[in-house]
């Protein structure tokens, strides 16, 4: 029985022992908490090495796009899971699977070599202290490095920080908002933490700016109708279209919930050119003034903050949401490495030049959507190939590979240390499913089940569709595809109206009125147009 | 010099002082505190008797529309005012007219009766006590009650309410969410403040419910485009359209944004038959598991709330946002009374029964708008009465307009002690305008300038249209016309791109572009398209 050694028993070191045990491996897990869940533990003291969330977060993606594939989130947890339930979650997987028992607590992992017969037998030799102190070593016959990547804090240099006299800290060892009341901080970055900690931060401070140099397309959380945007958005059909169409539709949407010019955060950049940054509440605490939007910082000095555009501001406190280093401090340079957050990884997990693919990284990618169907997705694909029913192609072709990815990122996106991981989530998934073959064949499904293969195409891509068929597939896939909207929604519908009251049946969980959602469209064209009345006379013909 | 006793210096205080100055008459306001603002002036400790905001409160209209007609507010204050912005504005609106020097503070009118000439004179002898304690009698030629509604609060009686083991409070009691910090807290009632509490509430408790028996249309303060929705929807061409097609537009628009019944909000009633809910963060707060809703109260028994669906929850503290009870403490029943919040005042000001117009009181209306524009409009038609430039009908008049309001009111909206003042904000001020003789006369003006009609029309019904013609009007009316939209827009604007970058011009607050916006819409028909080839085909035809 082969033994996989597991780092981290976060959400992808989870997955990694699910997987291993599906293909009658022996997973061995290192981690060195003492409890699962990784970044979605919470705790208030930050710890640089592990990943932390902040009092607040709300993970971003919705349940059903965030899960396992064959382990939907009860229909009870909120269509957005406060990090409290993702950690529930994560337990109840655990539980679930009976993952717990292969994890060694309070273990952590010094040095991962190659055996001595390596070359022969593929084999690992892992160092690691155990919980009691002590120093080990195992030789393992396959090693998967869950240990995420938002585990050192990264502070790019600003002129004069040396000399500010308030506190700074990074985004990493922000946990409440509490220390910051009644205080003028600024946060610099305008990712996902930057304006999350941005928003919970002008709840109590005086004033909360954000500086940031290049701006972002921002979108909510809350798709049409209250339905999770991520649903609506990572569908197969889109992701089918011309990017420069997606772009254009996500730049008009994202206007149309509130103009990026007019509210200081029109980034130079086209849209899906940068990771989007998600947020609900960031155009609100704008409109009632507790945000402000500043360009980028020229320089510090004392308790001063000069901008690009000449303008300086009095500070509390600053607090970098300016991204992580990615490291693998226990792996030596000879297995892989990473310079200036660059990997040089097959498919984001293989070091191409090993003779042998028995080391992969898992979760090191930054998609459009959620890493946990990602992760999975790698792990499965990792055992098959451990187990010889798939294999790696050879090193040139891999090399190539990683070029023509890097080349396509380069195009794709801004240049920035952020945009080195990039993929989107559908692309990304199905291309390790063709690996494995458990990618959805459509037409076949058609013959089958017609309405299926529609939810599948038009429908949210929900990693339930990875389960459909192949090996590895689940007979609750289908009912969980069919599912996923109804279970989003079933959190919320706490209140329900006499059946007589609408005429409909209530018991059907958002039942779809196309009628009532078409009237919508007339209704915004016709308030629009009084709008344009005013505006486009008033303003266009100089009247 | 005519002499007008003015009852109390919030915004209503403030525009009666001020319309009494432009008219030559001297006016003498009372305040009970030591301060302007009324109820926007916050403080700690709540009173009953005087209104208070919460901490985080922000006004609900947006600036252009809750202004004073010849005072908009400066262009760097935000969109929508924190209650400390308003404060502000009013403070500046007190020294830009020097309004200061007429109100006695730390001074409460005790009593006021009609003088022992009146039947001649129609003054009023008004006893009160002085900040030194000393209790004084003057008589005036006219009488401004400005004391506000939200000064008595309404608990309805609940079967076991004294039995509950937690806290409870009124809203009008609420200051902050500190004290409630990992509380299982339920808030009852789904008007402003009881959303406002409740989103305030869930950044800190365990849990938030609300217990709404009725449920609410809830519409957010951002409109399309990140303008404010109000001074879009409060728009003279609107209302003119049957109540019918609008009450539809609010409902299809209010659930483009979040499905009503998917978030167990769906009210039995149509929009606008009650007060519209104003908040932008409840549908997020819903969403993440924050707020929960539920239906009404059954009954209370010690730690536990029973629902009328046979449900129950362990609470430890509840928020009844359930309203005030109007009270006019001060006045003998003789001159005006009020019963079951239900006032007998012609177009919500004069007591008609009584011999000279002389009395009257301010404010004492529910509008879908600003209170503070109406207040002001009020004063100025009072003062053009007590100048004899306009008069009342006789009292048979009166009367059957009373009576007709309070039977569109009772077929308009829903029955509750809530709905006894409600008015549709431009019908009600046109109705006063017409009055004085400041309604703006379109026709005359189009002549003049189209533009400006068009504005007038389908644009914000801002306040200084009131200003354009007759008497007190004023010449920079149109420039704030004209400048409404760019003046809520720029303080949002605080980072602009290079100029090439978009290739339009910057300095050009909100240039609107109207292909940008018809963009919009085809984009929103084309992603919803795709929504319902899932949900449609999948729910509708049962595959």
């Amino acid at each position: 029985m082969k033994r996989i050694a597991i780092v981290g028993a976060g959400c992808s070191g989870l997955a990694a022992i699910k997987s291993s045990l599906d293909e009658g491996f022996e997973p061995v897990c290192f981690e060195r908490e003492d409890d699962i869940g990784g970044l979605w533990r919470y705790s208030h003291t930050p710890k640089v090495g592990s990943g932390g969330v902040y009092k607040t977060c709300v993970i971003n993606t919705s349940k059903e796009m965030m899960s396992f594939s064959d382990f939907p989130p009860p229909q009870e947890f909120p269509m957005f899971m406060p990090h409290k339930f993702v950690l529930k979650y994560l337990r109840m997987y655990a539980e679930s699977f009976g993952l717990i028992k292969y994890i060694n607590f309070k273990t952590s992992v010094e040095n991962i070599i190659p055996a001595s017969d390596y070359s022969l037998s593929g084999q690992w030799r892992v160092r690691y202290i155990s919980g009691g102190g002590e120093s080990k070593t195992e030789v393992f016959d396959g090693v998967l490095v869950c240990i995420g990547h938002h585990t050192y804090p990264h502070i790019p240099e600003f002129e004069g920080l040396e000399t500010f006299t308030g506190k700074y800290i990074h985004s990493h060892s922000y946990k409440e908002n509490v220390e910051f009341t009644g205080k003028r901080v600024l946060v610099v970055g305008i990712g996902n933490s930057a304006v999350d900690i941005t928003v919970d931060l002008s709840h109590v401070t005086a004033q909360t700016y954000i500086s940031t140099r290049r701006g972002a397309w921002v979108i909510s959380r809350m798709g049409f109708f209250g339905l999770p945007a991520d649903a609506i958005a990572n569908c197969r059909f889109l992701f089918k279209l011309p990017t420069s169409l997606l772009q254009w539709c996500v730049e008009k949407m994202a206007n149309f919930r509130f103009d990026h010019e007019g509210y200081g955060l029109r980034p130079m950049h086209r849209a899906l050119q940068a990771h989007p940054t998600i947020n609900d509440e960031l155009p609100y605490r704008i409109m009632t003034g507790a945000v402000k939007i500043r360009p980028d910082i020229h320089h510090i000095m004392k308790d001063k903050v000069y901008f690009t555009d000449g303008t300086f501001l009095e500070i509390d406190a600053i607090i970098f949401a300016t991204g992580f280093d990615y490291k693998l401090s226990f792996v030596p340079e000879s297995v892989t490495r990473i310079q200036n957050n660059r990997t040089e990884l097959y498919k984001y997990m293989f070091p191409p030049h090993l003779n042998h693919p028995t080391f992969a990284v898992i979760g090191l990618v930054q998609s459009i959507g959620s890493v946990m169907p990602i992760s999975e997705m790698q792990c499965r694909w990792f055992m098959k190939i451990m187990k010889a029913e798939c294999e790696l192609p050879s090193e040139e072709v891999m090399l190539e590979d990683i070029q023509a990815k890097q080349e396509t990122m380069a195009k794709t996106y801004v240049k920035s240390q952020r945009h080195t991981l990039q993929c989107f989530w559908v692309d990304y998934m199905d291309e390790l499913a063709n690996q494995i073959g458990v990618k959805p064949d459509l037409w076949k499904l058609f013959c089958e089940d017609p309405a299926l293969v529609i939810r599948c195409i038009f429908g949210p891509c929900v990693p339930a569709q990875y389960r459909l068929m192949g090996p590895g597939s689940w007979n609750g896939a289908r009912a969980t595809i069919k599912g996923s909207v109804q279970r989003c929604l079933f959190p919320t519908r706490t209140k329900l109206l006499p059946k007589n009251a609408t005429g409909k049946e209530n018991n059907s969980l958002y039942s779809i009125n196309i009628q009532h959602h078409l009237h919508s469209y007339f209704v915004i064209l016709f308030v629009v147009f009084i709008f344009f009345c005013t505006s486009f006379v008033g303003d266009h013909f100089g009247l």
